[in-house]
């Protein structure tokens, strides 16, 4: 994996989070630093894009018309966060097409591999997958330059779809709690089915990568901190199956 | 059918798209045209609310990045009017989800019905079936009130896919002419699901049928107006399966 033999080429032992790129300006002149947020944006730009589809697709299992108009309109949000990404793709120069192009096979794949069989396993997905990817999404953010920093946690935002998944899912377990079995286990392949996709767009996008480990000039995180990353991920993922009710 | 009934209850000679009513608040004393109205909102409400979902569907189907971005921004343009036509239920004090739920079950029938089988009966689906619906409304729109009639025809506005659908149906064609007869018999199909369930939401609701052939003190169309209707409905339909290279 490009990011453990980018570790061990550029060791740093600075904390991270306290020392990002200090402007957009400063950093794009840097080529490799410029195709890691193209990279960047372009896996999140097609992420919502993707999360729109499935949401509206989710809308037709909605057992009532208020569920389905609200689900539209989650989906609607992820669709202007899209929008979004696009046009900064396209401030910095990149065709928005060719910088979401390298992420549309692991997407794909992982919403192939994770096609919700019923309503909750949607909400479910909806929920615990975007959480976990969330987050991630965050943690990177924390080596980007301020202003795509922002945009980030911008598209990040909870389009209130994850209250409303936690609502309606709890509503069911307790209703009948022989749900929770499955629902539980789906959780379990969804976290398996991300980090095998996750692992296999680090494996292919260097430049994505050494956003994270860092660049011959850029600090990134070493790997103790890439093992607290990591744990920080696995709790905020256990909190989000306790909170539907579901062991992790 | 409601239709022929109350035609030949209340018949009148008037050109019906001279004499519409004066103004919303003048007729929305009379509870029959008000629920009419109702009807009217409430069918054309769940229908953009599943153009959304259908056309979100058909993004999953898109051969490239672009026609994805395209069909969701087309899908999120639904959606919106959804909402314009959602608040002003509210403002006449009508339940959103109560006017809707009539019309769930023939959408959902027609829908069914015709699933497309790939991106280009989507594309045909979206242009030759949302074409009739569009008209028949547009038709419908001269017998209400001002304000309600301009709502109407706002949400009927293009939102892009008629010129999307009729260039990609035209350029597949242009590459492979055998698709044209499986696309014209899908067309076909098309046509009659619509109708069939279009006749079924008449005989189940009386006020809407009444809009168009009027009330006791509101002038509708005349059985020969009605039949013209049915031309234009035809005639349109022939020209936007020539467009796209068709015969209907």
């Amino acid at each position: 994996m490009a990011t453990l033999r980018s570790v061990s080429d550029h060791p740093n032992d600075a904390v991270p989070s306290a020392s990002p790129p200090a402007s957009q300006t400063d950093y794009m002149a840097d080529d490799q630093y410029r195709e890691a947020v193209v990279d960047l944006l372009g896996a999140l730009a097609y992420g919502e894009l993707t999360a729109f589809e499935r949401l509206a697709d989710d809308a037709t299992f909605a057992p009532t018309i208020a569920d389905k108009a609200a689900l539209a309109r989650m989906a609607v949000a992820e669709y202007h966060h899209f929008e979004l990404l696009r046009d900064r793709l396209k401030e910095l120069g990149a065709a928005p097409e060719l910088a979401m192009e390298p992420f549309t096979e692991a997407l794909h794949s992982f919403h192939e591999r994770t096609a919700p069989g019923d309503w909750l396993e949607g909400l479910v997905k909806a929920y615990v997958g975007d959480g976990i990817a969330e987050d991630f999404y965050r943690e990177v953010s924390a080596y980007v330059d301020t202003s795509t920093r922002a945009l980030v946690l911008q598209v990040l935002e909870d389009t209130g779809h994850s209250q409303f998944a936690v609502d309606r899912v709890l509503a069911a377990i307790t209703e009948d709690p022989r749900l929770a079995g499955r629902l539980a286990l789906w959780g379990r392949r969804l976290v398996g089915e991300a980090l095998s996709q996750a692992q296999r767009v680090a494996a292919e996008r260097d430049a994505l990568s050494t956003l994270l480990v860092g660049g011959v000039d850029r600090p990134g995180a070493d790997l103790a901190e890439v093992g607290r990353m990591f744990a920080r991920l696995t709790e905020n993922h256990t909190r989000r199956m306790s909170a539907l009710g579901l062991t992790s």
